[in-house]
C-alpha cells in the first residue's frame, strides 16, 4: 500500500534565473507532466516574488490535475549565496533580493519536504541524472556565461563546502594584477574567459573597425553581444572574434588542467549559452588546452562533453536532487 | 563474545618511503603497542623487498608478543602510482619497483585485509583523525618535498579519482614555458615551488656568492641543501635564502587559492619536513597570499595549519584507515 503510494509521488523541479523561472513537473519515473516559464521580475521585490513562484507551482500541479498531496517534494535551483539547509537565498544580486526564505515560504504553502541548491549545482546534477555526465564517478563542470560557474557531482552527491556551494573555478587566480572581478579581486578566470569578458575584448575589436559584422549588429555596446551574435560573427567571418573565443577557452582548459590533475574527474561538462552556440570551437580549444597540460597519465582517464539538457537541466536536476534527499 | 574479540583487534600502519619504512602497531583504541623503522633498500628489488616489509611486520608483532589472528587489517601507505583496489604498486621510481602486488602478498602471509593507498593520503587521514586537521569536514593537504604532494579528506572519505589516487596540485600550471617537470610537462607548480626547485634557486644563489652559509656548509650541490640546511642558512643571516622560501611560498598560496574557491575546504594542512622547519616562515607567507586571492567571502571559512603529527601521520593513517575500510 505504501509502496504503491510512493510509486505515485510527483516531483517539481525549479530553476530560478536572474530572467526567467522555469518549473516542471515530473512523474516517479521523471516522465514529463507539466511545465511553465515565466518572467522572473525580481525588481517587483522578494514577497512579489515568492508570490510568484508559489503560483507558478500552483498553476502547474493545476494544469496537470495533480493535488498538492502527491508532490514527493519540491527542489529549487537557486543564484547564490544560499544557506543550503535551512534553504534561504541570502543574496541574489541579478534579483535585488536578500535573504529569501524559500524552503519555510515553499513547506508551508504546499507540504511537501523543499530542497534549495546551487542553479549550478542543480544544473550539473540535472546532467549527471539524465544528461552527458551519466555514469560519471567524478563530474566536473565548467559553464562560462556573464561570470563562469563550476560544480562537481562526486560519487552521486553534489560536492559541497561545509557551509554552503563551491566549485568557483571562475574565481581562480590567473593573472596577477589582471582585470577587476565582480567579487572583488582582480585577475580571476572569469575576468579573462566569461562570455561578458571575451564579449567586452569583442566590442574593443568592433570601436577599432576590427570586427566589421559586430559593429554592424551590435554597435560597440557589450551588452549588444550575445552568444547569438558571437557565433553569427565567426560565420560572417569576423576573424577576430573567432581569435578572441579560442583565446578565451584555452584559458578555460589551462584552469580545467589544473583541477584535473587534483580532481580527476572522469567527465567534464562544459555548457551554457556560449558553448551550446559553439560546441566544437570549446570543445577544440578547451580540449588542446587541458591535454597540454595535464599529467601525462591522466591523458586518457576523462571525456570533455558539452551539456545535453541545454535550458531543461537546472529544473530537471533540482526535482532530481530533490528526490534524492527525500529518499537516502 | 564476537564484540570482545572485535574490540581486541590490533591494526598496522605500515609508511613505505623512498628511503625509510615506518610500521606502528595499534590496539583498538590506536594506542601504540609497538614500532619499527628500518630503512627501504628499494636498489636489492621487489622481491627483497617484499621480504623485508613482511619481516618488518612479523618482527613488530612478535616484539609485542602479539599473535597473527589478533591483527584486524593491515594499511599500507606507498609512493604511487597505485591499483588500489588490487593493491598493486604500479610504479615506485625512488624505490625502482614495478608492478608489485603488497596486497596480495601480505594477505596471504598475515591472513587479514590489507590495503594499500598512497602515503600522502595515508599522511593527511592520519592528520585528519589524530592530529591537526581533526574534525575537518573538507581536509586539503600540501606537502612541498621533492615535489609536492597533494591530498584531500572529504566527508570522513579520501577523496580519490575512479581509477586511484588523485589531488595532484603540485601539478596545477602555474607557468606557461615554465620550468620542465618530472611529469613531462613544465611551469607545474612543482617546478618553482617544491623544495627541489628551492634548493636549485639556492644553489644558483650559493654559486653567485650570495649565500654564504650555504657556500660554506653545503657547496653549491642542491642535493645538499636539506630542509635543515635551508633553516640554518636563514638563521645564520643568508637574506636571499629567505627570499626564495617566502617566494616559493607565495606559489604555494597563489595556487591554494584556486583550489580553496573550488573546494571551501576548512582546514587547509601544510605539511612536509621544510614547512616542519620553517613553519612560522610558511604560515604567514601560504597564509597572505591565500587571503589575498580567495573571494572575500571565504575568508573566514577556513584554517591553515601545519601538520602535527610528522613521521608518524603516514603509519597512524594508513591503519586507521584499514580499520575504516573493514568496519564500514
Amino acid at each position: 500500500m505504501n509502496e504503491s503510494l510512493t510509486d505515485d509521488r510527483v516531483w517539481i523541479g525549479f530553476d530560478l534565473g536572474g530572467t526567467k523561472m522555469n518549473a516542471i513537473l515530473f512523474d516517479s519515473e521523471f516522465g514529463v507532466l507539466g511545465r511553465r516559464r515565466k518572467k522572473s521580475r525580481g525588481s517587483e521585490g522578494v514577497e512579489a516574488g515568492i508570490e510568484r513562484i508559489v503560483a507558478g507551482i500552483a498553476k502547474l500541479l493545476e494544469e496537470s490535475s495533480t493535488s498538492k498531496d502527491m508532490l514527493g517534494g519540491i527542489g529549487i535551483g537557486c543564484p547564490g549565496p544560499l544557506d543550503l539547509e535551512e534553504g534561504i537565498i541570502l543574496e541574489a544580486p541579478n534579483l535585488g533580493w536578500k535573504n529569501v526564505p524559500l524552503k519555510k515560504s515553499l513547506e508551508k504553502e504546499f507540504g511537501c519536504p523543499v530542497f534549495v541548491c546551487n542553479d549550478v549545482d542543480s544544473g550539473l546534477y540535472g546532467e549527471y541524472r539524465f544528461g552527458a555526465a551519466v555514469g560519471a564517478s567524478t563530474a566536473l563542470g565548467i559553464f562560462p556565461g556573464t561570470g563562469i560557474g563550476g560544480a562537481m557531482v562526486y560519487d552521486g552527491q553534489i560536492f559541497r563546502g561545509k557551509t554552503g556551494s563551491c566549485l568557483e573555478i571562475g574565481h581562480v587566480p590567473v593573472m596577477p594584477d589582471g582585470p577587476f572581478c565582480g567579487c572583488g579581486r582582480r585577475g580571476c578566470l572569469e575576468t579573462v574567459a566569461s562570455r561578458l569578458a571575451m564579449s567586452a575584448e569583442i566590442a574593443k575589436a568592433a570601436y577599432r573597425g576590427q570586427a566589421p559584422y559586430i559593429l554592424r549588429v551590435a554597435g560597440t555596446d557589450l551588452a549588444n553581444i550575445r552568444s547569438g551574435t558571437i557565433k553569427e560573427a565567426i560565420d560572417a567571418g569576423d576573424k577576430i572574434v573567432e581569435e578572441i573565443l579560442r583565446d578565451g577557452a584555452r584559458q578555460l582548459g589551462t584552469v580545467l588542467a589544473g583541477a584535473v590533475n587534483m580532481l580527476a574527474p572522469d567527465v567534464i561538462i562544459l555548457g551554457g549559452g556560449l558553448v551550446e552556440a559553439l560546441p566544437r570551437l570549446f570543445l577544440e580549444e578547451v580540449g588542446k588546452a587541458v591535454a597540454a597540460r595535464i599529467m601525462p597519465s591522466y591523458l586518457r582517464t576523462y571525456e570533455l562533453k558539452v551539456a545535453k539538457l541545454g535550458d531543461d537541466a537546472g529544473a530537471m536536476g533540482a526535482a532530481a536532487w530533490a528526490r534524492h534527499r527525500v529518499e537516502d
